[in-house]
């Protein structure tokens, strides 16, 4: 071991030993995310926010697509505004975060950070929205919203983080409920094409519901230690805010009427999903598609002949495609070194050239995903990394789907649900009778919640697994993050 | 006048008449911006963000070309991070806004929402800079910050604004001051070749530095009432905050040392200056780069024979060139609305098209920057449009270029200053001593401001204009936003 290598101690404790441990150490040792001086804020770093830019790209281009235009909202927001959609308040209230001077003066009124921007937003169409012909609105936003917690972890639950919030208005129940199962399929899109995470995508129970919806739609993805992590919510408000802000507009009669409006909305606690769901003992393995490098090229013996002229051809080579390329030539650090640094950074390939490689007229090629090691011949080296790299995306999102398979046990009866719950972390597929006082009671013993009903239902039988009352609809339970 | 052609009351009040209303008007009208419920924060509109969007990729390309890595640093900074350099709480800690609150507690230390994120960003490099290796850091982040102001107008002076701010460490002052000059060169390079807005570069004097910086350099623009607008700014920070921070690095020879540091920012004000640069009574005047529309197609008598057919496929040769086309076909509107309504909204190019136009193979060119109309050959319409978007930003930069030289005088002694400045709105250029009490005195008796030093100096005389003693400088005067 060169002196080199002895610095890189860079040990990160296994996920048997300590899921949350493991993933503290993989979050800080590979530079994505720090703490900050101010508690539960995070300070995101280059590596992380390069993935944040990754995931805001392929979301933006598709709301584009479908018609939305980005707008921005103030930051604060009135306490008289905030606490006019009743059981929006009751929600949010809670957890906000009272600016109360400004410029060295108290405010007659106390303003709050934004927790989300429904009742903003909607104070303002109220103020714009005159005709049917005004509709759809199709409005986004990218921003920041601080919601107070009592105990935060980087990305998965922080008192502020970063995120969209798209606010819709329609002429019709049956659009806005369109908007609404729309935006939800571009999470899943985005989650399995961008971050090769399955996810169920089902609704919440009113328990579980946005504060102020009519119902919430939700995409729900399962990490390694068979929590579940809701990724991504899609709110169809009906008209609640619409009338608690007197939004109205005058419709095809001429009669005034008020529209039906959703809000969705998915934030940077799908980085903490990426990890938990592809992350293995050596760090992060990233999906090549939002990986901010997928190719690392690293010069062995790089002073020898033309090592540097070789890599610099493929180098080019790759940019050329489009590929996310870089060299390490880090001239005071060992191959060795290198190798675990961009491991443990998730990289997915990593190619070796040296003298005895160019002979040959080949390269090394390092699969981050298998972590297996073959060559490759020079001649085709490009085509060979592009269909690769779509390669291990596939890979991956299989693997994962292979985990939540095995993650997911199906019970008929309270005893067997306890039982499986504590013994084989993942989800509960069961019946349930729609009852809140079956779900509390689910939650009070075992701290498990019912995660969402299910698009796609099975019928598992015609009882409710926890009261044995008539089953109205298979649930999905599990202990979340 | 249709029915629908009354409803067009788009009265803009000219800007001979009101500058400031003028300037309201057109911002409202044009759906660029609103008013938002909270005195001061304004809410940006979508045509108004999307402007704001092309600016942000303009910048964010050139930012990542010249190295540097986006992050996000925490919203909220507490106050005894703000305090920690002299000069920079006191020019600051007067117009912050104060959380006392979170989660329905009192904070035990106030925090402040950041006004501007040194203090934050230098308590985090404080932490992380450990060798020379790790310089230089090239760090910048998108955000929104917040400064109360007494007196707000939206874009060019509001409690909450959109920016960028970059924060960089050096390891020697002439690369830090590399890069200062570097991110000036950036801002003026967008203010020409994306909003085509003449700018004079220069540095600030002691008294209108960034408060904490070691000197600031600006880019700074003239408007059409022959006010000057600070477009953006580069500070050298020197080691005025590495030190407070305590921010220290093993160098070359295993020695302490200080960095030395950075910052540079530019606004959502830049649209302000957009709109006041080039807009005229009609309203706004779109420079084609930072056009969220750069041509729209209007249908002549669309019902009749192939009049959509034609449309459609002008639309698709222009849209596959990468110009950004739509297509007015609202059946409840007239011909006569729709042309008010985008030469209003400042769209560089209109194009009619009718069935005589297809008949003889042509169709009507509206150019918003001229007000004239002519026509162009179907034939080869997409090479036409595509030069003449060109040639429409190189006339409205030279049109402003134009207007700043016609705009500047130079005077010699204190009188002719007075009246000057008066008479003719614009840059005053005179030879300055370098005392504060000049500078102090001019402001007093008629309220403009030393804008800058131009790094293209004129020697226009030994003796300073003001107190009649010895010149160090030119310098710019002008009245401001």
């Amino acid at each position: 071991m060169s002196k080199n290598d002895k610095q890189f101690v860079q040990e990160i404790t296994p996920m048997e030993v300590d899921f949350a441990q493991w993933y503290t150490d993989t979050i800080l040792k590979t530079d994505l995310v720090d703490y900050s001086p101010v508690k539960g804020f995070m300070v995101i770093k280059p590596y992380g926010y390069a993935l944040w830019e990754n995931i805001q790209s392929f979301l933006d281009k598709r709301f584009k697509e479908t018609g939305h235009k980005n707008c921005y909202f103030p930051l604060l927001i009135p306490e008289s505004l905030l606490t006019k959609e009743a059981e929006h308040v009751q929600g949010f209230a809670p957890e906000v975060a009272w600016v109360t001077h400004g410029g060295n003066k108290e405010l007659e009124e106390r303003l709050c950070i934004r927790p989300t921007s429904e009742t903003i937003i909607c104070s303002m169409y109220s103020k714009w929205l005159k005709s049917y012909r005004d509709l759809p609105y199709l409005y986004n936003q990218w921003c920041s919203v601080v919601r107070w917690e009592k105990s935060t972890r980087p990305f998965l639950r922080t008192s502020e983080f970063l995120w969209q919030e798209g606010h819709t208005l329609h002429e019709t129940y049956d659009e806005a409920e369109k908007e609404t199962i729309q935006m939800l399929n571009i999470y899943k899109e985005m989650c399995e094409n961008l971050l090769a995470i399955p996810v169920v995508t089902g609704q919440k129970t009113e328990n579980e519901k946005f504060a102020g919806a009519e119902y919430t739609y939700t995409i729900e993805a399962l990490m390694h230690d068979g929590k579940a992590l809701q990724s991504g919510t899609s709110h169809f408000l009906g008209q609640h805010f619409t009338k608690a802000f007197d939004i109205k507009y005058a419709d095809r009669e001429g009669k005034l009427a008020f529209p039906y409006h959703t809000s969705w909305g998915a934030s940077t606690r799908l980085i903490g999903g990426l990890i938990m769901t592809h992350g293995d003992n050596r760090g992060l393995v990233l999906p090549p598609r939002v990986a901010p490098t997928q190719v690392v090229i690293i010069p062995i013996a790089a002073q020898k002949g033309n090592v540097m002229e070789k890599v610099d051809e493929i180098y080019k080579l790759l940019k050329a495609r489009g590929v996310k390329v870089e060299v390490d030539d880090r001239a005071n650090y060992s191959a060795g070194y290198k190798f675990n640094d961009w491991e443990m950074k998730g990289v997915p390939i990593r190619i070796e050239i040296g003298p005895k490689d160019i002979e040959n007229n080949q390269a090394s090629l390092f699969r981050r995903d298998l972590l297996t090691k073959g060559s490759v011949s020079l001649n085709n080296i490009e085509e060979e990394v592009i269909n690769l790299l779509d390669d291990i995306h596939n890979t991956l999102l299989n693997k994962a789907r292979k985990m939540y398979e095995e993650k997911t046990s199906t019970v008929t009866n309270y005893d067997e649900f306890k039982e499986v719950i504590e013994a084989k972390p993942g989800f509960v597929k069961a019946m349930w009778c729609g009852e809140t006082e079956c779900e509390k009671k689910i939650k009070e013993d075992t701290n498990a919640t019912i995660r969402c009903m299910p698009f796609e239902q099975e019928h598992l039988g015609d009882t409710c697994f926890c009261c044995g009352k008539k089953a109205k609809k298979m649930v999905l339970i599990a202990k979340a993050y």
